[in-house]
């Protein structure tokens, strides 16, 4: 069987589950590299996908003996089959933060589960941690990142538009990887100011303030990265709000590493950014790997310990209403004794 | 108050509900013109929506006073804020077929809930019929579909990957639309056998025979379209199965109208297909608006009469594993007495 799957399988014998329903698509991903609609059933004795006819062939090559996985298109489960799967299982386990309660309920209708159990997120906590290959993809998705970042600065000209910017970041992306990881954000002028802008038709102007959030998949692993630079010139009312952002993101790239606390580090952000007068309005950070954003958070709502192998975002940023706003954001790797980050690019003043 | 959310409340008034938590970010964007993430509540004397601070300034700018909407940063809200909103209310309505089972009980304990109430998908049902602008919304990109799959035909060469032509498609949407409303198909060869076959680096042959599955999104609305199509010449054998198809995907569209049952679509074109010795591996078609998959579904699982302004596709497509696949697809407008292609490229034998 693959190893991720025998993991899974130990685990489910420490929590006492004789059975597991999986439905989040990128869970069994991780799991088997399947990239298609269905479920995959973990019964007493065997590993079941369920899918349809539009994917039986992709999932068919995508698998080996060596998976163990056993492939139904859901046209031949009957009822039957259905209510056989975890017969004799006492406990079956759920992704409950993933399936819907109108899944939930039809869950126990159709597999007749007695006892339906909610397994919280362990698939999720095991994809914090990355195995070398994961890290070499994000690395990977990275470097095109800062190489992309170091185009752009060239690229850019007083005139053009935020979303021509950000077509020739996707352009360039496509070129060289699977893709964007999320809807690149091209900010300019006040636009900065709100921290999820999507890029308009506003032409980059002489002294403009531009931030760029931006980040490409390799082999299904994704990179994230933000800068804030200047066009000609930077006011001092700004320079201001980026040396105390640039402060903080690097006190925390210095603070990051096996062990630490993801909630005092949130903490010590958003105490230095109240000192001078500004709120931090959105986590700190989150971690990076298949999906762009998944566990751990980085905010003060949840606290998780860092650990060696988990890759995550440090991107504190500040937001002035209707003027302007800074983020700077590394996408790092916790080590045992600090960090690394694998993006790059300049953090001190950038002026075009 | 803004006309789809007096319509809600009066819903809510003819299902006993005091109280609705709206999750689903496009039920919400349809309802308020939201694009963000926060929840929509509506308790029994206001309209509130909750978000975050990467958000509120965006929000603000696009409600009017007209909309009775109140925003409030979660930050801002407190426990007992959270306690009261649905104070003496009964039934308190939630989106079963959107909230996770983890959601459902935290809404439960958050909002001190008696009894929390499955909706039946009340918002997508009424997002099913099409009012004027979001029809022009998806003629227009339906338009702009039509002229890409013009163009590409006089792009495409021999040589050429199905990668670089899925590239040239998404560059010409950009330029022209806001972008894909989903990842564009292009397949060719014996990979056309795949109905969702990613574009690979699989070069255009002579006397090829190519999918190309496409759409894109105007003003937040989408269109989808299919055709099948060939280089220099049509196999025998492929021509005897791209008839079958052509003649299915034609009686559906006459068959569409105010009034059809879905399933009996279906069945029609399963019947047929079974006839010939093929069978129809994935639905009929699908509703298509702010999603490109939604209510209602055209399959035998579900039966939904069409009903006048529900705007649906119509594919059905036949599969032979490693050899080929042929699908035709249009996204349609139902009327009364009828329908309307919006989609209108053609349909007969194209080669190139």
């Amino acid at each position: 069987m693959n190893p991720k799957l025998q993991w899974l399988r130990n685990k489910m014998s420490s929590l006492d589950l004789q059975g597991l329903i999986i439905s989040n698509p990128i869970n069994i991903k991780y799991l088997t590299n399947i990239e298609a609609e269905g479920v995959l059933l973990l019964t007493r004795k065997e590993n079941i996908y369920i899918t349809d006819g539009r994917y039986i062939e992709d999932v068919h090559s995508t698998l080996t003996l060596f998976d163990e996985i056993i492939v139904y298109d859901v046209h031949d489960v009957s009822k039957d089959d259905y209510e056989n799967f975890f017969m004799f299982c006492e406990n079956v386990g759920f992704e409950e933060s993933y399936v819907t309660y109108a899944d939930y309920k039809e869950f126990i209708r159709k597999y007749k589960i007695n006892n339906l159990v909610e397994t919280e997120k362990i698939i999720e906590k095991q994809r914090m941690i990355k195995d070398e290959e994961e890290i070499s993809n994000i690395q990977k998705a990275c470097e095109i990142t800062d190489n992309c970042f170091e185009y752009i600065l060239t690229y850019i000209k007083p005139g053009m538009t935020e979303k021509q910017i950000a077509n020739e970041i996707e352009e360039y992306y496509r070129q060289r990887t699977d893709g964007l990881s999320f809807e690149t954000i091209v900010a300019s002028g006040e636009n900065t100011s709100k921290p999820h802008a999507v890029p308009t038709e506003r032409e980059i102007q002489e002294k403009d303030i531009i931030t760029i959030d931006m980040g490409c998949k390799v082999n299904g692993y994704c990179s994230d990265m933000t800068r804030t630079f200047f066009v000609g010139d930077i006011p001092e009312e700004i320079k201001k709000v980026y040396d105390l952002v640039l402060k903080n993101q690097t006190q925390t790239q210095e603070a990051f590493k096996d062990g630490v606390s993801t909630r005092i580090l949130t903490k010590m952000v958003e105490n230095d950014f109240k000192l001078n007068g500004h709120d931090l309005i959105h986590s700190l950070g989150h971690g990076v790997g298949m999906e762009i954003h998944e566990a751990p958070y980085i905010s003060y709502r949840t606290d998780t310990q860092l650990k060696e192998n988990m890759v995550v975002t440090n991107e504190p940023g500040i937001y002035i209403p209707g003027k302007f706003g800074v983020r700077i954001e590394d996408t790092v790797q916790i080590t045992k004794f600090g960090c690394i980050s694998l993006t790059k690019s300049e953090k001190n003043y950038i002026i075009i």
